[in-house]
C-alpha cells in the first residue's frame, strides 16, 4: 500500500488526506515530525515538507500542490461530476488561487505561528525550538484570523462552494487549514454564521473522520470539536 | 494588450516573464511595489503576490504557480517540443517539485531574505520598513547560497536541463532566481563550473535578453551580469 508521511495538524497534511479519502484511495499514514530532519525523510524529501506520498514502486510525490494536481491528473480527470478540480482553465485558476490562499497566505498568516507555537514547540526539544509559546507571536496572528474568517464568509456566502457550484481543492484546503485552527479553539464561530455553514457541511462528510477522530497527545481539542452540529 | 504587473527583482516576475518570452506573448509591464499595498493592486489581487496578469476582458490570473498551469493548459499543450512541462504525470510532478523548490524553498532561504535586505528597503519608507540592510539576515541568506548552487550543480550534471532531457519550467524558475542573485554579485561562479553551463545556455535565450538589459534605480549590477561569456 502507498504510505503518507504527515503530520496531524500540518493543513497541507490534511488536504491531501481529505483529496485521497474523497477519491476513495487507501495509504498508510506515517506520523513525521519534518523539525527532526530525519536522514531517511530527507533523502525522499530534501526541501522536508509535509505531505509526502510515496507509491508501491516507492516513487515519490513532495507537497500539496504537487500532489494535487498529480490526483486530478491521474484520477479527477475520470471523476465527472466528483472532479475537484473544473475543466475550464480559468475555472482552475480560481480553484489554484483559493487553495494557495489557505494554504499558503493563511498558513503564514495564522496557522502555521499558531501550530508552531502551540503544538509544534510542545513537541520539540530545546535544541529544536521547543519551549513556552511566544505571547507576542500568538497574538500577531490570533489578530489574522478574522480577516481570513471574514474572507471565507464572503465566499462561502457568494457561491454554493468556495470556488463555484462544486466542491473543489479551495473547500479541502480551507477545511483542512480551518479544522486545525478549530482543534485549537481558536474560531469564534458565534461570529462567522456562514463560514460556520459551510464547515458544517463539509465536517458531514465521511473523507472528514478519520481527522475528527484523531487526538494530539498532550493536547485535547476544544469541546464541539467532533460535534456535526456545534 | 495585456498586462503584467511584476517587480524587476522579483524571481516569480522573472519567471513569468520568461514563460510569456518562450512562448511569444506579448503583455504590457507595470512595475508594482507590493509593500505599498495599492488599493487598485489589492483589489485584483488580495494576496498581494506578484506577478498578476490581466488579460484583455480584465480577467486576472495572480502568482506564478497559477499562471504557469494555465498557460501550460491554454499554451503550452500546443508547443510539442518548446512545451515547458512534459506530458507524463510523473515527468510533470518533478518539474513541478523543481519549480517549488526554487521559487519557494530556495526564495525563504535565500532570495527573499536578499533582495528583501538590499533592493526593497532601498525603495521602501522608513514607515514600510525601509532603511539600512540587517547584517544578520545578509549573513544567513548568503550562507545558504551554497547550498542551493551545490543541489543546482547537481541537477545540471546529471542531465541535459534540470528536470530531464527537455528545457522546462523548472530551468525558468531556477534561472529567475539566478538572475536576480547574480545582478546583486551574490554567486560566486568559478566555484560551481557546471551551474555556470547550465545557466550560460539559459542567458543566451532571446527570453532572456530584455531581463539583461534592466537596470534598477540606484543598483549597479555587477559587471558580467548581462555577458553571456562570464
Amino acid at each position: 500500500m502507498p504510505t503518507l508521511y504527515h503530520h496531524p495538524m500540518s493543513s497541507a497534511s490534511r488536504f491531501v488526506r481529505l483529496i485521497l479519502a474523497e477519491y476513495g484511495f487507501q495509504a498508510d499514514l506515517v506520523e513525521e515530525q519534518p523539525w527532526e530532519k530525519r536522514r531517511e525523510f530527507l533523502s525522499i524529501n530534501p526541501a522536508a515538507t509535509l505531505p509526502v506520498y510515496v507509491d508501491d514502486s516507492m516513487r515519490v510525490l513532495c507537497g500539496p500542490s504537487v500532489l494535487m494536481e498529480f490526483l486530478d491528473e491521474t484520477h479527477g480527470v475520470l471523476k465527472r461530476e466528483r472532479r475537484l478540480l473544473a475543466e475550464d482553465p480559468w475555472h482552475r485558476a480560481e480553484i489554484r488561487r483559493l487553495t494557495e490562499w489557505f494554504l499558503q497566505k493563511m498558513e503564514q498568516d495564522v496557522t502555521r505561528p499558531l501550530t508552531r507555537e502551540r503544538v509544534y514547540k510542545l513537541q520539540m526539544t530545546a535544541a529544536q525550538g521547543g519551549g513556552a509559546p511566544d505571547s507576542k507571536a500568538l497574538r500577531t496572528s490570533r489578530a489574522n484570523i478574522r480577516q481570513h474568517m471574514k474572507y471565507l464568509s464572503w465566499l462561502a456566502g457568494s457561491r454554493q462552494w468556495l470556488a463555484g457550484e462544486r466542491l473543489s481543492y479551495a473547500d479541502l484546503a480551507a477545511a483542512a487549514s480551518i479544522s486545525v485552527l478549530d482543534y485549537l479553539g481558536e474560531i469564534e464561530w458565534s461570529d462567522f454564521p456562514i463560514a460556520k455553514d459551510w464547515y458544517q457541511r463539509l465536517k458531514s462528510r465521511p473523507s472528514f473522520r478519520p481527522m475528527l477522530a484523531e487526538r494530539i497527545r498532550g493536547l485535547t481539542p476544544v469541546s464541539h470539536y467532533a460535534d456535526l452540529d456545534f
